[in-house]
Formats: structure tokens, C-alpha cells, sequence
């Protein structure tokens, strides 16, 4: 894996040749139109979206080489995914189902057309399987690295849409699948890292954690659980994707609404990989789970009278409850010590 | 002018202590929401928007120092407005009404946060003029330089948007404006900076160019010519902005609609500066207009029935007409000779 980017890579540069318009020509086919809101895909100034009776929700992020990923040890085809799924979790993070995609990249000539097509095999992959369409971007050149800035368009019912800020007193604090797992994955790529940059002949042996790998590696949005709340008739008080880690979407969600929260170590799912990892490094796997970021999980609050309905959900934990003082974030460790919460989430300026 | 962004640069780097959420609040405060269509902007994992019965239409830019601007002689303010501007500009191509952006950026730890406010005055400037609502984005570090990233979303009724496939033989080939004043000025900032870079103490004295300066510093989005088109009952029957210069953007207008072209040098509407400037470096005007970028007037094509009603419209020339044969791409010269159109517009990757 480690090298594989580098192969790709190792080609003489014939972007230039193409054009722009060659080169988008060329990594945009294949690419299919299967939402009957696609009115126009690429090819025009603009493209043309038509929802309806629905509303519409957009969100953007950037995703810079050096800062966000590290080509030594992220293969290109997942970059490509990852890039999608991270901005499609933030339409499920508003309960809405995610139909657009629009991305640029920026590249520097150390990439050949090869590598970017690499790029977009992972979009193409993500597109796919979230069924949703590439409708436009841009495509320049940069004097340095690589940088992917995706836009994401989705759609819901007006009175679907979940907010971070309408979180009421006493609601029940959930989150989806486990956590902290992306953050060790990242961990123990980058040690490995270290490792082959001494030693190239070495090769990792991944295998004992090939889950937390994929977890940094191929993160996946949880549009299921937007489905399955739906379908059990659950719509939640408020809700946000775990980007930067829990404590700091709490925060989020905790300031926006103006309440409290308390959450109890044993109850945040954590993957057992990630406990291995975590005792390997001797540290409290609770810590990769509220402080590591990129899980890519929902975190929502429901009314205390669903807990019938969510308990039975193997795939959703009950992690505490919000409280009317708005300065208590407290998270109930498990010899029952209560720990005030710090909002230390990831910042790409720190 | 060349002086002021080092000057608000020679800061102490503040931005880590404000954080990314810190920055965001800093950045857009005082931006309103202007759109009823705008049900929810900055402040949540996405925005959201509600169209009713229009369509939505989406286009993305990313702008790139060392690729698309230079600091040594763009200010700030304008680069703010321009990177909106430029966005707009392709909403209009589509005969729409600009409503929404989202603004991304990264930027390297030369910029001060003062910086970014003088970037996000023009963004703001940009936004009341055009009345186009901020509606989200994404902040970010970068290794090297900055970097700007904007989705623009707008409207139409379904039957009123234009594309660039829709254009029929015999149709009259319309611009607003004039052209290739962006590309002399951008020829004389150049050249005044290297004049600077080699004597700093020599100011540079641009008031007898203005005009073609301010047309590379602040482009406009033509909404006016979109709103004007309207109001007298034209519906062009293709339309594009002119980005890349007068002869790529006829390419592609000729390409996709299955047309070819003939167009007359001396209706090219031409700015009286940009012919001083092009005397002064013994280029013919044309060539500015032709292959030169960044004016973002409007190239349309209207029915040959609709002469009347365009031809006394002061702000919009008829510079030629579609034909039959898709090979013949024409322009005739002042002396009547025939001369075959290459697409030569700007490309980053050369």
C-alpha cells in the first residue's frame, strides 16, 4: 500500500497535453445520472437541479494534501471516496438524503492523468453506492500538492430537516455505530509510516487491524441510519456527523440548543480493534472516541419516550442525556467519577 | 496598491488562536441573509434552501494564488469580490438569478486574520450587490499560499434557462459589454510589477489605464443583461460567459450545439483603453478579445427575427452569425479577409 501511490505517479505528466477540458472529459466518464433531480450534469456553465416540492441542503468542505491526508500511505482511490462520503455525512447529519455532488481538484504536475483517474475511480466508487450524481467542478493546476474541495446537494421533506440547535431538556443522547476507530487507524498508519521511511523494505503488517484502517481509510456516511430512523418513525430533536470527535459535536449541539449534556464512558461504543490499539499505546480508548475525529458517525438526541423504539437498535448506542444547566458537559467515567468534558476536537490550524 | 497586502500581512498570525469556529464568526459576521429562499445558512452541517417552483441551478469555481492571482498587485478586497463575481457570471450564462453562495478557503500561516477580513469585505461587497446570500463554506490551513473555492446556486423557471447546445443556424451571435480589457489589464499589472520588482521605489501610475484595470480587478456578472433580456422577451437561444476568451467560448457554443460560426472583426466591441493598450504593444485589439480571458460578458445567440429588438440595445453588440457547415468557424477581418478561429483560450495547465 505504501507504495502504490508512487507507482502511479511515476509517469511522465501528459495533463497538459490533454487540456482541461480533455482531462475533465476524460476522469467524468462513466460517470451516471440516476436522480430524476439531475436536469443537467456536467457540461454547461452551470448544472440544472429541479427539487420540487422538496428542499434543498448544501454543504462544502476542502480537503487539502499535507493537512487532511498524506499520500504516502492513502491510496488515491480511497482519497477519492473518502472525499465524497465525508461531505455526503453532512447532508445525513441534517436527516436529508444526499442526490449531487459537484468537485474540483487542484494538482501540481508531480500527478499524472493516471493517478487522478485513480482519484476519480474512488468518486465514481461513492457515487455509486450512494447513488448520487457528479454534476460539475473544476479542474486547475496548483503549485503544490493536491487539494479536493467538494460540494454536496441533497434533499428532504421541510418538516424532516434536523438541526443542531432544537435539542430539548432530558432527550436521550445517541450515536450510531462506534467511535473512535478512524482516529487509531490514523494513529497507526502514521507510525507505520514512520517505520517504512527508515526502513523502506519494510512492509506493515496491517492485518491485526484492518478494520481501524478502513475506518480512516474508507469512512462511509450513515445515510442507512437517516432510513432507519425514518422507518421506525423517529425523527430526532437535533442531530450532527462526528467529524472532529464527540466532545466537540456535544459542544456543537449542546451550545446551539442551550442545554447540558451528561454521557457515560460505558456506554460510547468502541470497536474492540480500537480498545487493542488504545491499550497498546496505554491510553483510555474513551479518549480516541472523544477527542479523535473523522468517524463519520451521527450523533442525535431523541425524545426520552423513543427509548423503546432505539434500545432494540443494534447499530445505535444510548450514550447519555441532555440536562437543563447549560454549563454541565460531564462525562460519567466508568469507576463513576464525573469528568468535565473539554471541546478539544481536531483543528486543521493547530 | 502594490504595497497594501504586505502591509495587512505583517501581522502576527492569530488565526490558531481563534480556532476554525472562531475564524468562521469573525469572517462572516454582518453578512445577511437576503433570499427568501435562504431557510437556513452558516451554522449547521449544511444549509438549507427551498426552491418552490424554480429550478436550482449550481456551478463551482476554485481560484488558486501563483494559477489564477497574484497578491503582489490584486488586492484583498477585490479578490474577495472578483471570486464571487466570477461565479455569478456562470449562473448568468444559464439566464438565471443568482441567490446562494458558499465560500471555502485555505490559506497558509503568512495570512492574518486582518487579511481575511479585507477578503471577505469584497466577498461581502459582492454579496450585497448581486443580493446573494453566504450560506456556508469550509476554512481551512493550507501548506502553501491561498486558495478560494465558491459554489454559486441560483434560479430559474424551468423554461427560461439557457444552455450552450440550443444554438441554431442562422441564429445572430451576440456579446455584452466589451472585451479584452481584462486580459490588457492584466497585461499592464504584469508588466508594472516587474517595473516595481526591479525598483520598488517606482510607483506605478495606472490612471490613464483605469478602465481596463478595474476590468481585471473587478469583473461584473452580467445579472443586468440577464434582467434586460427578460424584460424585452428575448430568450437567447444558447448563451455562455465569456471566461476564456471570445474565440474558446464560440467552440464551445459551435461544438455542442452542432453549428459553425462567422463573426466580423470590426463588430467585436472593443473599450478605447484596451486599443491604446494593444497600439502600445503593437498587438491588434482582436487578439485580446479573441484570445484573451476574464472579461465574463455574455456570448448569446438570439433568433435572426429578434434584430430589431437587440440592435438599438447600447450595451449589447452583434458580432456575427451561426451557419450550417460546423466546420466553418470565420472571422472576417476589417480588410474583408477570411481567417479560421483556433480555441486559444487561457488554460492553467499551460
Amino acid at each position: 500500500m505504501f507504495e502504490q501511490n508512487f507507482k502511479v505517479m511515476d509517469k511522465i505528466n501528459e495533463i497538459s497535453k490533454l487540456g482541461e477540458f480533455g482531462l475533465i472529459d476524460k476522469l467524468t466518464s462513466g460517470f451516471e445520472i440516476k436522480n430524476s433531480s439531475t436536469k443537467k450534469g456536467i457540461g454547461d456553465d452551470a448544472a440544472v437541479l429541479n427539487y420540487e416540492k422538496k428542499q434543498t441542503v448544501v454543504t462544502t468542505d476542502l480537503l487539502i494534501e499535507g493537512v487532511h491526508f498524506n499520500l504516502a500511505y492513502v491510496p488515491l482511490k480511497h482519497l477519492g471516496y473518502k472525499s465524497v462520503a465525508v461531505n455526503l455525512s453532512d447532508i445525513c447529519a441534517m436527516n436529508a438524503v444526499p442526490k449531487q455532488i459537484t468537485v474540483s481538484i487542484a494538482v501540481s504536475n508531480r500527478f499524472s492523468v493516471v493517478a487522478l483517474e485513480e482519484l476519480y475511480e474512488g468518486i465514481k466508487l461513492a457515487c455509486k453506492f450512494y447513488s448520487v450524481d457528479l454534476i460539475g467542478g473544476d479542474t486547475t493546476s496548483s503549485s503544490k500538492g493536491l487539494l479536493i474541495s467538494v460540494t454536496a446537494i441533497g434533499e428532504a421533506d421541510a418538516d424532516k430537516i434536523v438541526y443542531r440547535n432544537t435539542a430539548k431538556v432530558n432527550d436521550l443522547i445517541c450515536v450510531s455505530g462506534n467511535l473512535g476507530g478512524a482516529y487509531a487507524g490514523l494513529q497507526l498508519l502514521e507510525r507505520e509510516n514512520e517505520i517504512f521511511k527508515h526502513n523502506p523494505k519494510m512492509q506493515p503488517n496491517l492485518s491485526e487491524y484492518n478494520y481501524i484502517v478502513g475506518r480512516q481509510l474508507k469512512p462511509e456516511a450513515r445515510t442507512d441510519i437517516v432510513k432507519l430512523l425514518d422507518g421506525i418513525n423517529i425523527l430526532p430533536t437535533s442531530m450532527i456527523d462526528i467529524s472532529d470527535g464527540l466532545s466537540s459535536e456535544l459542544f456543537h449541539i449542546c451550545k446551539q440548543s442551550g442545554v447540558g449534556c451528561k454521557i457515560f464512558e460505558d456506554k460510547i461504543p468502541i470497536d474492540e480493534q480500537t480498545k487493542l490499539f488504545a491499550s497498546e499505546l496505554s491510553i483510555v480508548p474513551a479518549i480516541f472516541a472523544m477527542n479523535g475525529g473523522e468517524d463519520y458517525e451521527l450523533l442525535f438526541t431523541v425524545k426520552q419516550e423513543e427509548f423503546g423504539k432505539i434500545e432494540p437498535l443494534q447499530d445505535i448506542s444510548i450514550i447519555g442525556h441532555t440536562v437543563k444547566d447549560k454549563e454541565t458537559k460531564a462525562l460519567i467515567t466508568k469507576d463513576g467519577k464525573s469528568v468535565r468534558i473539554e471541546a478539544q476536537g481536531w483543528s486543521s490550524f493547530q
